[in-house]
């Protein structure tokens, strides 16, 4: 595994830590050399109190742009619309103390189809984890429902 | 890996596969050697329609009653309740065609203090891909409702 990869996955791992810190469930997904990798597989799930959150990790060096393949968004909303799940990035700048949380939605097409996080976006739009924590709690039927359908707006 | 650890690789596999013949997202957890095990992980998720199933699966060439450990269960149990999920184990004896899911709690508990699938509890009480299909279906509010409070009284 070459040195990048894994600083990859010990970001991904860090960041299953804190959610369960926080008091969700987490799993990461098999290695991406996996031969189900073919399927369709997320970084990571993240689940609490019935609300799910399918989530693509992106961590850079430096705070720029990050550009996502077509092929990944397509796959993670397929997965985020059979389990009726948010589908995420979670992104961290290296030397930032805080993970931010994108709607794939929020995401930039470019002009070759495939995706850009925006920093300016990113800055509006950006979710903290105690904002997926708030989410997750809205445990009445009226709110679960009105969240299942602002979900389904998305996709 | 060990041609059985591979073989029961191989299972999983074929679960995945035909979860997501039948609708579902399914992702398999990490290989027991990552790092990461060490915090809480069930073979598989299974996700469909916002209703969770938490999975550990175990196959067996020759039907008899199989035994689990105290810990594994333990630990399915609170990813399930973290997640508000339904914790199952899915069984299959090889040269039978169909899987078999079993809710943790009907399992046996066995003088140890561990768990064990009971045959006849199992063709009794354990569900087919379609019964949790069905489930997942069930989207009135009402019924998720329901749902969700069995599974609550069940942890």
């Amino acid at each position: 595994m070459s040195s990048k990869r894994r600083l990859g996955f010990s970001r991904e791992r860090e960041l299953v830590r804190l959610f369960w810190k926080k008091g969700f469930a987490c799993i990461r997904g098999p290695a991406s050399g996996a031969k189900t990798r073919r399927i369709i597989y997320p970084d990571l799930i993240a689940l609490k109190n019935g609300v799910i959150f399918i989530i693509e990790v992106k961590t850079r060096e430096s705070k720029e742009p990050i550009y996502i393949d077509r092929e990944k968004i397509i796959r993670l909303k397929e997965f985020a619309r059979r389990a009726k799940g948010l589908p995420l990035i979670a992104i961290k700048f290296i030397g930032q103390t805080r993970w931010r949380f994108l709607h794939v939605n929020d995401l930039i097409e470019t002009a070759k189809g495939n995706f850009k996080v925006d920093l300016e976006v990113l800055a509006k739009k950006g979710l903290t984890i105690e904002a997926l924590e708030a989410l997750a709690s809205k445990t009445t039927k009226l709110n679960r429902f009105l969240f299942h359908s602002n979900s389904n707006s998305y996709s």
